[in-house]
């Protein structure tokens, strides 16, 4: 099987709004410290319209990760739905311009191009109140034969199971893997979310996916599990490639009986969280797409997310694997 | 007279796009390294085509004078023109965040909200290519009685001169501010701008203005003069306020025949120069409106600059008083 792109990813195409704030205005808007909560259009203006000045970038979680592929010098395509729109515009622009191949035109109707309003505190932290508009119009129709051609690999974020027709795209972009030869990652984006979708991804997880991309309050909330040790050991006898990330205790990667422990890097001080387990995932499939050691797919998703919670955003300027000794 | 506000911005209205770039690049878009260029929709679509990926965030020169010298804790206005699109939501918002009082409605119709392609190079310096879109639609008409209100001084900046209308709505502000006893502060955006409107600046300087707010390229380019000595010179027996900036020789305050150098401060570093004098604008006419002696202020608008020279993008967080000694 040939395959023409290594990784294509299948997400939530949004723009971030990134601004800093104190404990005070998490409590005020009533959002847990770290979360990602779900909005409306009306709760996203009456949040930003409370936010101090802020700065946009391209964000999305698996969005993050298709860009950071690229960034190391992969070849990645990406279907995502955006409305033809001014954030829109920038988010495609940011994909484009690192090469990853877009594979839907703008919506030229429906609800704006989507926003994350993220609200950074002064320990680095990041909380999400996410406004999904256009990304909610993502449809089964989207993903054809053509819009998903013959990748290495996909990449599907738990969050677009939120989408009406999410799972329904999800299986059919599966069975298309599946037709193709392409492995199948899928990412666990949060906790809840796992709550949310347990039993479509526990059944997916055991049918169609090759890889799980998560951290390990994710993997805990999939398997009912609870510290790390009763975590691992629900993987015993699971035949699936799992990458977890740990934080500042690093990552463990856990494949046909082994485990590979791969510690987090120090850092003198943590800027802003947002985007490191994306970069991580960038780094881990980056590697695994170009047949390398787990081990140094692990170092290189390390590397990743070293380096995009020392700066304000989630996307990384390009080099990053240059940077990699 | 009561003034009801303490500064009242006129400028464009601009949302920056900001992205490292090599030289090359520079060479290839034929744009001189440090310049400002106004482009056409075509060639905004052309570059940010060939440009990274960007980060945005609201800029315009004396925008972001406006923006700091709220962020101070200044009581300031605005008068700039945006279309009622997402980069508008944006530009309105920041300035809202800071408390700004916004006195135009964006536009219905028209040309899209301004951007400017902000190329930041490894030296820190930044070269722009600028899309004016809604910014030329100020009119003479946005200008009333009521936009202007009673501010303490006015702010104008001399690119509001390339604008159809700009002249006339400039000369219609300086009226309205004589007639509301309003101090009249002109910055001199850059050394072309000045080449473009020389006799409309030097009849301005000679008769509305106040305050002159300018590098020293662009006296230089005012008074057709050379070095720094022959430029102050120039000045001997001119009875108007000049706040000269000076890059890494920090700046130079003229006024009534006495002169006051204020060195740069030490800085490891330089990120991206973009907003430097904007920044030394707003903490200076902070003092200054403060009533602050004039070396007091012009302490504080090198402090503002250090701040911005240090980080990419042109506006800074809030608390800048806080951090000042």
């Amino acid at each position: 099987m040939t395959h023409t792109t290594q990784l294509l990813g299948i997400s939530n195409a949004i723009v971030d709004i990134l601004a800093h704030v104190d404990d005070g205005f998490l409590a005020e808007i009533g959002a847990a410290p770290g979360s990602m909560t779900l909005i409306d259009e009306a709760r996203a203006r009456a949040i930003y319209a409370k936010m101090g000045p802020a700065t946009e970038m391209s964000g999305g979680s698996v969005a993050n990760t298709v860009a950071g592929f690229a960034n190391l010098g992969g070849d990645a395509a990406y279907i995502g739905h955006v409305r033809d729109d001014q954030l829109g515009e920038i988010f495609n622009h940011d994909m484009r311009s690192l090469g990853v191949d877009i594979r839907l035109e703008p919506a030229r109707e429906g609800a704006p191009t989507a926003r994350s309003h993220i609200l950074i505190t002064a320990d680095g932290q990041r909380t999400m109140q996410t406004y999904l508009g256009s990304c909610t119009e993502l449809a089964v129709a989207d993903v054809t034969e053509e819009t998903f051609g013959a990748p290495k690999a996909i990449l599907i974020e738990g969050y677009v199971y939120d989408i009406a027709e999410g799972p329904a795209l999800a299986a059919r972009a599966m069975a298309l893997a599946k037709q193709n030869g392409s492995a199948v990652a899928l990412s666990l984006s949060d906790a809840l979310c796992v709550e949310r979708h347990r039993d479509a991804f526990l059944a997916a997880v055991r049918e169609q996916v090759d890889i799980v991309i998560a951290d390990e309050d994710e993997v805990a909330a999939l398997f009912g599990t609870g510290d790390i040790d009763s975590t691992l050991a629900a993987l015993d006898g699971n035949d699936k490639l799992f990458a977890i990330t740990r934080s500042e205790k690093g990552s463990v990667i856990v494949h046909g009986g082994k485990r590979i422990e791969q510690p987090a890097d120090v850092v003198n001080k943590v800027v802003d969280t947002t985007g490191a387990g994306d970069a991580y995932c960038a780094g881990f499939l980056y590697g695994w797409a170009n047949g390398w050691p787990l081990r140094k797919s692990a170092r290189l998703g390390t590397h990743c997310a070293t380096a995009v919670i020392q700066q304000v955003g989630a996307r990384i300027e390009p080099g990053l694997l240059e940077r990699f000794a």
